[in-house]
């Protein structure tokens, strides 16, 4: 499947694998890479010098293209910035915030610049300030999220831009895949799926949550402090529901120390009790362990049949 | 375009017009219909003569197949799936509760029973219960919304039942129908579009609000009291929003008698203060005034050019 973001990048399939924080590391990415994909490895809020082993490593399990993902927002991302230049790596998503102040010298060390977006004014923001493209993210994904669906948000964000889009949010097969690039995306963005893959490092428990999960496993807290985190229901989740109905009498300082370390909890200890399962609305599709090099491939090779079969849509 | 939908109903084609509340009257059903769409009028909360009325100037106005909406924790509900049988309605759509106890009744009157759902689990229940379809409705959707985006829950539900599914929310022109035929849908239910309908007889003001609307100009009110609902931002809506953030020092009460009559006002009387102008995400992409048969074929015209050269998709 050849489109203009597999060509940009040099890649194979036009699949990325998202940047889930604690959990994207080089082992993933390298595997998404090596499968065809664009892995990323996401920077989250990381130190620089664990950022820097893992694009290393990543190096070491693949020569294919990788990314890594840099949250604006967080302090390290100055170090960061510079960071990719001085390791050549060759595209940087972004999200989070601006990358306006990075743009010059990622652009002359000739990295591709891919930021999220999750409404139309940002993504023309955005192309106006030079980016190669923009992921354009429903609020069914997984982690931080916006409030526009992927169903909402993508053909606006098509026709707002001239750059090439790719769709996230929502998407776990062929089906996905083959949808986004009948509303013209080219590429899309997964998150959810890869949290099943064998070479995905998370918790046994993480894992067996999202293969129970069904289309209504999810839940959105944090829309009272602002900075809404989409998960799995637990029962912390349940627990930050009911406090954020009682804003008044619990404070946003108490609900940020609850969940201070509880994506580390659910990604290394699978702690049910105290962890955040961070999870698309499309876990529901998610039943099994699989190879990542399996996911990309039966991926594309379902889009492509329903693609190449859509004509008899038409009846 | 043919699918199992248009077949069992008898209509041209796979779309209908959403039973939007205080909007979808007799003229708007009756267009959706003349222009090959299955037409809804919505039961609403309106007194049963009125409905009838409705009815009534359908038939007057359409010797195609329409629909009426029930809404089944109206206290009306019982009077109006009575009516449907009486009037020989051939098709009813059902929101808001289980159809249960009428689905024996309807069957032996020959009607089509396709309810509104927003999970897999409640699709079932309804497959089990014997009902010819189910619209998956999207949480882009307008008005009372679930909290299962289209492009989740379409995949989920059409992999959970046998019988036809209706795609709802977020889908305003072929791109949206396209995809949902590739995704599986037998068909879809737009209601935002036809707001701009000619044949939809809303204020002026709301019909402006509508073509202004971008990707993020809807917000949604009523998480608090479990009636989650999607409208444009307004000083109403706003205030909502306000109000349900400090829960406990506003009561329920409160916000319901600021929220009552709310629908009307934007409707009829175009009260941009009071008013609550119901729309989906998708407003962005609603830029004109058209009639029901220029929306209808437009968006079919678009879907299969977009089906018929999907394969060059693949690249």
């Amino acid at each position: 499947m050849k489109t203009k973001i597999t060509q940009m990048l040099g890649i194979q399939y036009p699949v990325f694998q998202g940047a889930m924080a604690w959990i994207a590391d080089a082992e993933l990415a390298a595997a998404v890479s090596n499968a065809g994909g664009l892995g990323i490895i996401a920077g989250g809020a990381a130190p620089v010098t664990v950022v820097q082993q893992e694009i290393r490593r990543a190096k070491e399990l693949t020569d294919q293209p990788f990314a890594v993902n840099i949250m604006l927002l967080n302090p390290t991302a100055d170090a960061l910035a510079q960071l990719v230049i001085d390791e050549g790596v060759p595209v940087v998503t972004t999200g989070a915030g601006s990358p306006a102040k990075y743009i010059k010298q990622w652009k002359q060390a000739g990295i591709k610049v891919i930021p999220v977006v999750a409404s139309t004014a940002y993504a023309r923001r955005m192309e106006r300030m030079g980016v190669d493209a923009v992921i354009a993210e429903g609020m069914e994904s997984g982690g931080h999220i916006g409030e526009t669906t992927t169903m909402a948000l993508l053909p606006q964000v098509i026709d707002s831009v001239d750059i090439p889009v790719v769709a996230a949010g929502g998407i776990a097969d062929g089906r996905g895949l083959a949808a986004a690039r009948l509303f013209g995306a080219e590429g899309v963005q997964c998150g959810t799926i890869f949290l099943s893959a064998k070479e995905c490092n998370i918790s046994e428990q993480y894992k067996q949550m999202i293969y129970k999960a069904n289309d209504i496993s999810t839940v959105v807290t944090g829309r009272a402090s602002g900075h809404p985190v989409r998960s799995l229901k637990s029962p912390l989740s349940r627990k930050l529901v009911q406090m954020e109905g009682h804003i008044e009498t619990r404070t946003l300082e108490e609900i940020e120390a609850m969940t201070a370390g509880s994506l580390r909890k659910a990604v290394q200890d699978g702690n049910y009790e105290e962890g955040t399962f961070m999870s698309g609305q499309i876990a529901g599709l998610v039943k099994d362990n699989s190879d990542c090099k399996t996911i990309i491939e039966t991926m594309v090779h379902e889009a492509e049949i329903l693609l190449r079969n859509a004509p008899s849509r038409i009846g």
